[in-house]
């Protein structure tokens, strides 16, 4: 059987547009992998009368409902009740968990102080199974009713995340039969019609693998997925395509099943055995923080310098004024030193130079926004890229992060 | 009349969890801002019988449908075709915006081929009113049909944010006569359950204005909501509870109707006419990134390092090899260092020194993840706080930077 799922997100804040629904990606990050459709997201805010009528509207379409919010200690926390009317359940004040809550806060949150309605969380539907929240008070919940599994999880997207992993990937595998396994192919320096137009043929004749691009921050993901009765099964029905597509698109393909461009970069500095630093301008840290995003960068990674001014430049990098008054702080001289300047002070094997406008206005140099150079330097050699991201301030500085790293990919890829 | 809307965002990558729904978010804040209830979101594949269940029930209960998504170039891209379809309307092609399609790829994008199915995006229902895409290529549109507005919105979310500014908002305000005003108060250094508590008498006796507080990356936002006939009149509601809460919660507010913590620092050096450099090493450039993402932070913030190993911290630093090896690179001692030579370097009126782990493991320095040390150097002065974050990566990089951000803040306040 394959079951069905809906996903009620509860939380006025969403519908005021105070917060993104994250929490209904990472349980339908869960659900696809389990192989279990999800075909409809509600979003209703903290009303019972509303509340109610999503509910009902899931019952009659969908065997699993799960949702996400509305079990916190405030007032207008309405999830558990509403569904507990809605199934003919009795909240029962539960002993042991209300003792989790107070140990919590006694270990982790001796700074705050615990209030009498943080105790609320620990009234449970009758017969239900408890998901221990790991990391925040609110636990969460399952039970069985009218032939519907319904599951209970809290809001906050850190609670709801280790939730999923330790309680409802469990429970909900019990459930499945059906497999789906996928491959996520992930593509730097095409766009997403470009690369549907490539590969139109091959995705229109597929039914089992299927295969559909996404476009995300300037890169776009293909995702090949089969449903299996085995993991074995789905990688035999997986194989011939995957293949197709690495030979359609060659090394536009940064990898597959990976996180990221960083974490390719970091994972490809580590087999090689090379270090990195970066002298970053108009990134202004975007490209330091993503890679220290990733756990154990430390072990390639050095640091490096935000060159935000003239000075920073010349007083960190050993750029010399002269230089970046005949060249332009925005230039490709500036970025050439940059990059080579942060490699020597540091004694890495390679070094990243960036300068650029991310706007929205133009600054002292006089370059358009959009304009941005990116230096790589090695102990042979340096070359420099120039770009023309001609968007917002957020967009350029994700494309020229996106561009260094894929520089540095590319490199390390040829060795 | 009070508009009811509900908001339906059209695609299959956010049922299999690989995007969030931003665009429900930005679309949600303009009706919020517009008094216009939404009292529903619904998220549905690109599948052109669930998409109809869908606006059958959004016409059922709402006077205002917006949807986000599947106006794109590709064959899954069904929104245009089912809402024709449900509101018994023809699809016609556009010369017009054929030609700005065609005018977009050679002026924006001349290194993407134009593929023939970008030209799809031309078709729109007949008599609808068509909203210019003014960054991509997908036009939305509106119309009304059957007593309900339906507006169609472009799923990229820049587009559709970029449209929501120029198009929807002069659209909807020709139909709305309520006011919907609010105030964000923006509050770090206390929980959600603790300002609930101490605000909870104020809460409950509410009616017009509401206030309802928000948990969100460790800070707390309470946010005051006036519905009224004019702004004036909503400020007039407003302002004796705003007074109230600040009298309450005193310095712990950050601001009101700020943007971030970042924005609040950028703008108070600039008032005091002070400049800030930064040395980051757990951290990792995020603090740097989060200043950066301001446009015109250029003007405070000259920059600094990313002093991610020990050879970052003297040769960038010159921080003494014997003082971090004595007390240790996650220390007191070497924070206040970084700090001290950061400013030192780049002729800063402050300088922050940020050191501890971020984990998931601990490093070379035996520290435990989670203990961070930050650093606040002035001329006068250099102080040093101890956080103990036991949480995640992500929440300990994230806590540590709002806490630098806090320090600043407060020092700028006092003086």
């Amino acid at each position: 059987m394959t079951y069905t799922a809906e996903i009620i997100a509860v939380g006025t804040e969403l519908l005021l547009g105070s917060t993104v629904n994250t929490d209904a990606q990472d349980v339908s990050k869960l659900l696809s992998e389990l192989g279990i459709n999800v075909f409809f997201h509600t979003v209703v805010g903290d009303n019972p009368e509303r509340m109610k009528q999503a509910v009902e509207i899931a019952k009659s379409r969908a065997d699993i409902i799960i949702t996400t919010g509305g079990l916190g200690p405030t007032f207008d926390d309405v999830t558990k009740q509403t569904l507990a009317e809605a199934f003919n359940k009795k909240l029962i004040f539960n002993e042991a968990v209300a003792g989790k809550i107070k140990g919590f806060f006694e270990k982790r949150l001796p700074s705050l102080k615990m209030t009498e309605n943080n105790l609320r969380q620990a009234e449970l539907p009758e017969g239900c199974e408890i998901f221990d929240n790991g990391v925040g008070t609110a636990p969460g919940c399952a039970f069985q009713a009218e032939g519907k599994h319904v599951i209970m999880l809290p809001g906050p997207p850190r609670e709801c995340r280790e939730m999923l992993k330790t309680c409802v990937d469990p429970y909900l595998r019990k459930l499945s039969a059906a497999q789906i396994h996928s491959h996520n192919i992930h593509i730097f320096g095409l766009g997403e019609s470009a690369v549907e137009e490539e590969l139109r043929p091959l995705m229109e004749s597929l039914k089992n693998p299927t295969l559909a691009p996404y476009a995300k921050d300037g890169e776009v993901m293909l995702r090949l997925t089969a449903k299996a009765s085995s993991k074995q099964e789905a990688d035999e029905l997986m194989a011939p395509i995957l293949k197709k597509v690495q030979e359609t698109l060659g090394d536009l393909i940064y990898g597959i099943d990976t996180e990221s461009l960083e974490k390719t970069v970091i994972s490809l500095l580590s087999e090689h055995g090379l270090t990195l630093s970066i002298a970053e301008s108009c990134t202004g840290g975007l490209l330091s923080k993503r890679l220290t995003d990733i756990a154990g960068a430390s072990r390639v990674y050095t640091g490096g310098v935000i060159a935000y001014s003239e000075q920073s430049k010349t007083e960190l990098l050993g750029i010399k004024r002269d230089l970046i008054r005949e060249f332009n702080e925005v230039s490709r001289e500036v970025a050439v030193a940059m990059a080579e300047g942060v490699r020597k002070r540091l004694g890495t094997s390679i070094g990243i130079g960036i300068t650029g406008i991310a706007g929205p206005d133009s600054d002292s140099s006089k370059r358009e926004p959009g304009i941005v150079f990116i230096a790589l330097s090695t102990k042979d050699t340096t070359t420099c890229s120039q770009l023309n991201l001609f968007y917002d301030r957020e967009r350029i500085r994700i494309g020229a992060t996106n561009n260094a790293l894929d520089m540095i990919r590319r490199l390390l890829n040829n060795e």
